[in-house]
């Protein structure tokens, strides 16, 4: 072997990225591989917009199969996005005997028992660092050097889009439809939102930490998914005013056998360690039975982060064609014979601390009303907070619970909102005080 | 292969934990490399201490030739630490044709080169994961995942007692060798603690570091050390009255071809990233030309964490043998053929902001004496402060520069010190304000 061919699928932003490292560190991945890593192929359905780098035309196509047909090529990129024809695109690779390198984590999370499957029987490598994180190298850690633990948990901030908008609320007080407004004209939130802030993307993350951590494959639609549109700002203060940082977290725990995998909008001290990851970046707290906890941030999206990620997966891929070995890890961290298939929690039967937040007439009797109620259902307050009061309005009541079960907390609340002294629908967040 | 055989060389507070790793979580390895990895010799000059773990006498042994000469082993742990035997222990394996997992950072940062090279040249790995950070896989995201970028700094902190004593006297106020006497009877310092406080333990691991970022030897003994023991709680007091906390780092930075490698006692400010890492907790954060800034943090020490790290590599040993290819990636992350021989800068050429600390006679125009000899050497200083004032004592002064150039500084608080409205030694301490 005198040199490794790399086709590219998707030119858009974080293809544009690979392209740039090729173009800036190709001398680098060939002196740490000791022979040349070569782009020779890109395909895309848009071949004339400007990306900002020069490609040589000769490269580029609209034609996927030519390049999966390719026998030159030994190493394809799918970074087209989303199910179709990504799966087809990446089956096809697989088929051909080539390795793939993804950073498509929709495809993944619910196609992946699929591809990792024609993976194994091909003796092809699928590697996916960018899928998760951004740059940040969270799947590699797992697989590789944090292999020998048992994890116990693992605890997630994967949507710069989400983060950013939660810290802008936060430091700004603006609410959630006016930060979401400015963070599309700045090109951090899409047009369409809703894969973001409704959490899917974090869920599909989640899938996949989930699958590597506990040795499972998981159901990506048994993930418990709520994302962060229904938080106000005024939720943010109050959650500051008792000392906590509301972060879109997602949330992974093995208990005796069954898995707790949910993304949701999660309070959490602000002196743990999660609760400084600020804006665009992404981080992932891990707890192993050895190790115990590690934390990994950095820049959870972006180009250049991605192709950081991208990139090392090639590499990766490289080292296994220039030493002559079939896959050296597991794309899953273990082989598929002994991937479990443990169930999902259901979340009825989640315990969780829990914010409580209602509007209710400001007259006599209705905290007490309130608390005989939650005391009926086993659950017990740890603080109160009745900040403002306007007359003749309805006034905002606030509780922190101590733990208490999640279908407990729903019964609650059912009745709760059945009472004429409350307006509206209450709000429960729940709340992670320990993250071990 | 039917089975991986380990052999164990030091079983002392490291070793147990790898024994227990063995007994807990056998199963889950086994899983993983679908063959089992087990561990049929341990050799130590003790061993009849209790160590708290249950193992079969067959396997202990005083004789660790006749461990190196055993030809079912292939793969050999090294916890013994420090350089001699353990280098001539590492040469035999090597030469034996067995894989070495290694926690010894003393020897790898001294005799690295002679190390590395001969395993290149026998064709095994030398993995040490644990030598750097205990449990933080940061070792195995330089070599695999962020291969593809230039680094262009490295800041860590890593050594747990240096960064217990700091955290201690930063809390209580409490002054260096008070805390760290308690901290030897808590058993987080060593009875001769010089290795650690000194920065020697920070300086060997920077090391290690600086070779794998930036692709070169590194000459141990170019690599300035400076320890925490002159570091008052004072000094501690000053740095949070301007917003920043005291961290012993260690500094990798690539500039022009040169680099900088660097130990000392840094004032850091108190929302960067690292200046709320504390306790025996380690972090090191990377900065990339693609993936940008990435921060891995987690115990950095600890029977169990380190364990976790050294079976990290063993499985990765194994992985490759399982697999059939030779060593998967070189132990510096690039073969020794491009490995390359930069220069460290000297001290003299660095430039820094700096934390200035004078005790001086409490009469008029004692700052304007320190100013005017700061603004001789083009000095030029950010904020000042002049706190406690006790007529007739000697009161402290400090002064907070710009950017300066370390031999301006020294020059000029020489020419200070001799002044006669100076008591004692001034001291300074550099200051990081960009970790970019």
């Amino acid at each position: 072997m005198d040199k490794i061919n790399v086709g590219l699928l998707g030119f858009g932003t974080i293809g544009t990225g690979v392209v740039e490292v090729f173009q800036k560190n190709g001398d680098l991945l060939q002196e740490r591989l000791g022979l040349p890593l070569e782009l020779v192929r890109i395909a895309d359905l848009d071949i004339t917009t400007d990306r900002g780098v020069t490609v040589d035309p000769g490269l580029l196509s609209t034609d996927a199969d030519a390049l999966l047909e390719d026998p030159s090529i030994q190493v394809v990129i799918e970074l087209i996005g989303g199910y179709e024809p990504a799966r087809t695109f990446v089956l096809k690779a697989i088929s051909q005997g080539k390795h793939v390198v993804t950073a498509n984590k929709a495809l993944l999370a619910k196609h992946g028992d699929e591809i990792f499957a024609a993976a194994e029987s091909a003796g092809v490598n699928v590697m996916f660092e960018a899928a998760v994180g951004g740059g940040i190298p969270i799947i590699s850690a797992i697989k590789e050097n944090l292999c020998a633990n048992r994890f116990h948990s693992l605890f997630g901030i994967l949507n710069g889009t989400c983060n950013y908008i939660l810290t802008r609320m936060a430091d700004d007080g603006d609410d959630f439809e006016t930060v979401l407004k400015d963070a599309q004209e700045k090109g951090y939130a899409e047009a369409d939102p809703t894969f973001d802030v409704e959490g899917i993307d974090t869920a599909h993350k989640l899938a996949l930490l989930c699958g590597l951590c506990f040795g499972t494959s998981v159901d990506f639609d048994s993930i418990y998914t709520e994302g962060i549109s229904k938080v106000t700002a005024l939720d943010i203060q109050f959650a500051d005013a008792f000392g906590y940082k509301l972060k879109l977290l997602a949330i992974g725990k093995m208990d005796n056998g069954e898995i707790e995998a949910r993304v949701h909008p999660t309070m959490i001290p602000e002196s743990y360690p999660l609760a400084d990851i600020d804006g665009v970046f992404n981080a992932v707290r891990l707890v192993g039975d050895f190790v115990g906890p590690v934390l990994l941030s950095g820049h959870g999206a972006g180009s250049e982060a991605t192709a950081s990620a991208v990139m090392g997966d090639v590499v990766s891929v490289a080292r296994d064609l220039v030493t002559g070995c079939s896959p050296h890890s597991p794309a899953m961290a273990c082989p598929r014979s002994v991937v479990r298939d443990l169930s999902i929690k259901p979340m009825s039967d989640i315990v969780s601390s829990y914010y409580l937040r209602f509007f209710v007439n400001d007259q006599p009797g209705v905290l007490g009303t309130i608390t005989g109620i939650l005391g009926k259902y086993q659950i017990s307050i740890e603080s109160m907070m009745q900040p403002h009061r306007h007359e003749a309005e309805a006034v905002p009541i606030v509780l922190m619970t101590h733990e208490a079960n999640e279908s407990n907390i729903q019964a609650a609340l059912t009745e709760i909102d059945r009472q004429d002294v409350i307006q509206g629908e209450s709000l429960f967040i729940r709340i992670e005080n320990r993250l071990d």
